[in-house]
Order: structure tokens, then C-alpha cells, then sequence
């Protein structure tokens, strides 16, 4: 687990010990020397830079990883409209050693947001859809606060009660929770759907920060370069 | 764990989910309402509000833990100089239902430095012994580099290799460590003696922003009341 205090994200490497095949889940570019560093550091061989979705308050690391970790290939689901090496979806699979996580559909912060689920079901990694005892804003980028909870509920809360759960933010400095925690003691996902939805729809939030840069960039895996002119 | 953003300091809430009863390691008074928010949440009763030391650089929650959960006791080494309900040292425990932590003695940083482990050794808290390929400052508060490079060697270092390892603070947003990795990696550490010595005596670093606040508030729980006056 490693933290980006100005958008407040979490980024999670995960290694099998043996093989040293990892992956990295939601990297920042701003950390991603502190990352390449930890990972040569720990000898690992980073077979995947993931994400969760389409990130819109911080510029993923995924670009400049795969430069700086020649074969490392970019991951994130097709529907988040974003470039990337390998598209997933609902039940596809990311190996590592051997580990693997499982990718569940969870829509609703935006329409390709997915949760990843280690093969045991002892943590997932919820990004924007299940934060702790919150959820990410469904009011921009194909945001839906009906499709949210049906998501969080079915494809999170289903998981065992004691799964602990990694969000891809905290804002209060906790670092985790559990499906049973947030199943009990989340104030928006425990509500019924019709008061969540009313809910959601009212927080009246300001823009992220980063929005106007962030998006674009992720949409090309965070790499800033001019994309190649076109011929004459 | 719990972050702090303003010191980047670390908070560990244990619990024994069975019978409930938890400790809290080096509690940041500013994050007290979110500790006994989450606490009360899950059901905990908190027995002891511990410290690794006598902070310098933020001001503990323990004395405010207590007033608001009441029954919970604090705990220091006596060699720290701060008021405390319980004084442990070198081999003494501290018990929390079917678990308990191991004081061990590991002084340098302060002379009262303690570092916590957990019953099974796969957990460790190192407070300002050890940090993620770092460690803490020895020039003030009795601090001595040789006395903790000794330490760190004879109290950390001898746990097992795989021994997670959780610091009281990190200014990069990493998390966790390891035995095996602070052996082989710590940019510190790893240096003969001498010359640990030599590079820990001449960092030259500004004085913690808080320290002429924390530290005497400190030597009192953090509780910030006058003495009680003596009589005539």
C-alpha cells in the first residue's frame, strides 16, 4: 500500500514472493519513481500496471511505468473508454505468480470501473465505488447512483464478510476496511436505493482539481506526449 | 493504521475481534474524534492508548483518548520521563484478549523508545527506531546514533525475515516493511557502525516544526490543562 497525499490515492503492489510477478494497482505520476524504485528494490518483475477506472482527480503512473519497466503492460476495462495494452471485464483474470485477481464489473462512479478480487476473496480493490464509509461521486463521467449501489451490493457487499477492502482513497487517513464494516456502518451504501440515489444526486460538489488534465491524460495511460501527426 | 497528513504519523488500532479489546499505538491528538469515531463503530473496548516514546513532532492523543473512552489506560516506557498510568519495559506485555505485545527496549532516537511486537512476531512497531530505509533523527532528546544502531541490530534486526515492520511515520506514502528488507536495503543501516555514526552526526536537520509544543505537552499525555495547584 502506498499513498499520494495531494489527491489523497492509494496505489497497491502486489507480489508472490517466489516468482516475483507483480502488479500495480491505480499508480500516481507523480510517485512513480518512489514505485520503480521499491519494485527494483524488492527485485520484482512487474508484469501489469491495472487500473480501476478512468481516474479523474490524478494522472495515472501507468504510461511512464511501462517506459521505465520495459514489459510491464497496461490493464483497465474496456469500457472506461481509455487506451491501454489488455482491455478486461466481468470474470477476466490478471495473473501473477501464484495470484491471481479476479475482475468484477462495478459501475456507477463511471461506466468501466471495476473492482479487483485477490483468488482467495481476503481483499479486493473497490477503487471509487466503495470507499470506507463512503463511495465515489456519480456526478460526471457517466456517473449513476442506481447503478452504483446495484454494483456495490452485489459485486462487494456479496463478498465474504471478513474480506478486507482497499478503496483507491482516503481522505481521513484510513488505509482499509471489511465487507462486513461497511456493510454495517457505511452512511450512503446502507441506506435504501431511492434515498441513496436522492442523496447522491444532492452533494453538490465542486470539480476535482486535476479534472480538465487528469482525464484526457488517462484516457492515453497518463503518457503526455503529442500523439503522432497524421500523414500530409 | 491510521495516517496523519500534517506529521505523517501513523496510528495502529489492534484488536482481538472475539473478545474485543484493543490498543492503540501513538493515537495524534488533531485525529482523536475519527480513533474513538472508528472505535466505538466496531464495538472495541480500548484497554491502553501506548507510545512508542515521547514525540516531538506532534502532540499524542492519549490524554484525550482517555477522557472520552473512559477505562482505557496509558502506557509509556518510564525511561521516556512522561506521565503515564502504566510504565512498562524490556520483556514486559501488554495484553489484549487472546493477543499481547512485547515491549523491547530500543533507545537512540530517545532514550525511552520502545518497539512493539506482536505475540507471534509477525508484526512489529517500531515507532522512530526504525522507518522504511530510514530511521530517527538522534540530535536531540538524548538521542545517540550508536545506542541505536545497536538497537535496530540487537532488537529489530533479530526478529524474523519476514516480520512486517510498521514505523510511526513516512514522508514518501509508503506503508509497511520488513525484516528482511530493512536488513538488505535500509540506506542507513546496512553502513558499518562508524560510519552510521559519522552520516547520523552531520544531517543537520531543522527542529520539528511542533517540537516546543509537543514535547512538554507530551510529558503529560498531551493533555493540555494546567496542573492541578498545590495547596498553601
Amino acid at each position: 500500500m502506498l499513498f499520494e497525499k495531494i489527491s489523497c490515492t492509494y496505489t497497491y503492489l502486489l507480489a508472490d514472493s517466489r516468482s516475483k510477478e507483480a502488479v500495480i494497482i491505480d499508480p500516481v505520476i507523480e510517485e512513480v519513481n518512489r514505485d520503480v524504485k521499491l519494485i527494483e528494490d524488492l527485485g520484482l518483475k512487474l508484469l501489469y500496471a491495472a487500473n480501476t477506472h478512468c481516474h479523474a482527480d490524478h494522472v495515472t503512473g501507468t504510461g511512464l511505468l511501462k517506459k521505465m519497466l520495459i514489459g510491464c503492460q497496461s490493464v483497465i476495462s474496456k469500457d472506461s473508454g481509455a487506451m491501454a495494452d489488455i482491455y478486461i471485464k466481468e470474470g477476466d483474470i490478471i495473473n501473477f505468480g501464484k495470484f491471481f485477481l479476479e475482475a468484477r464489473s462495478t459501475p456507477g462512479h463511471t461506466d468501466g470501473c471495476l473492482t479487483f478480487v485477490l483468488n482467495d476473496q481476503t481483499m479486493a480493490f473497490t477503487g471509487d465505488a466503495l470507499l470506507i464509509r463512503g463511495c465515489g461521486r456519480t456526478d460526471f463521467q457517466q456517473g449513476n447512483a442506481e447503478t452504483l449501489y446495484r454494483s456495490v451490493h452485489g459485486k462487494i457487499f456479496t463478498l465474504p464478510a471478513d474480506c478486507l477492502l482497499y478503496p483507491a482513497h482516503d481522505y481521513t487517513g484510513q488505509t482499509m476496511t471489511t465487507v462486513d464494516e461497511e456493510r454495517r456502518l457505511n452512511p450512503r451504501l446502507t441506506k435504501p436505493l431511492t434515498e441513496f440515489v436522492t442523496l447522491m444526486n444532492n452533494l453538490n460538489l465542486p470539480k476535482p482539481a486535476q479534472i480538465d488534465v487528469a482525464v484526457p491524460a488517462n484516457l492515453r495511460c497518463g503518457v503526455q506526449d503529442q500523439p503522432v501527426a497524421s500523414g500530409p
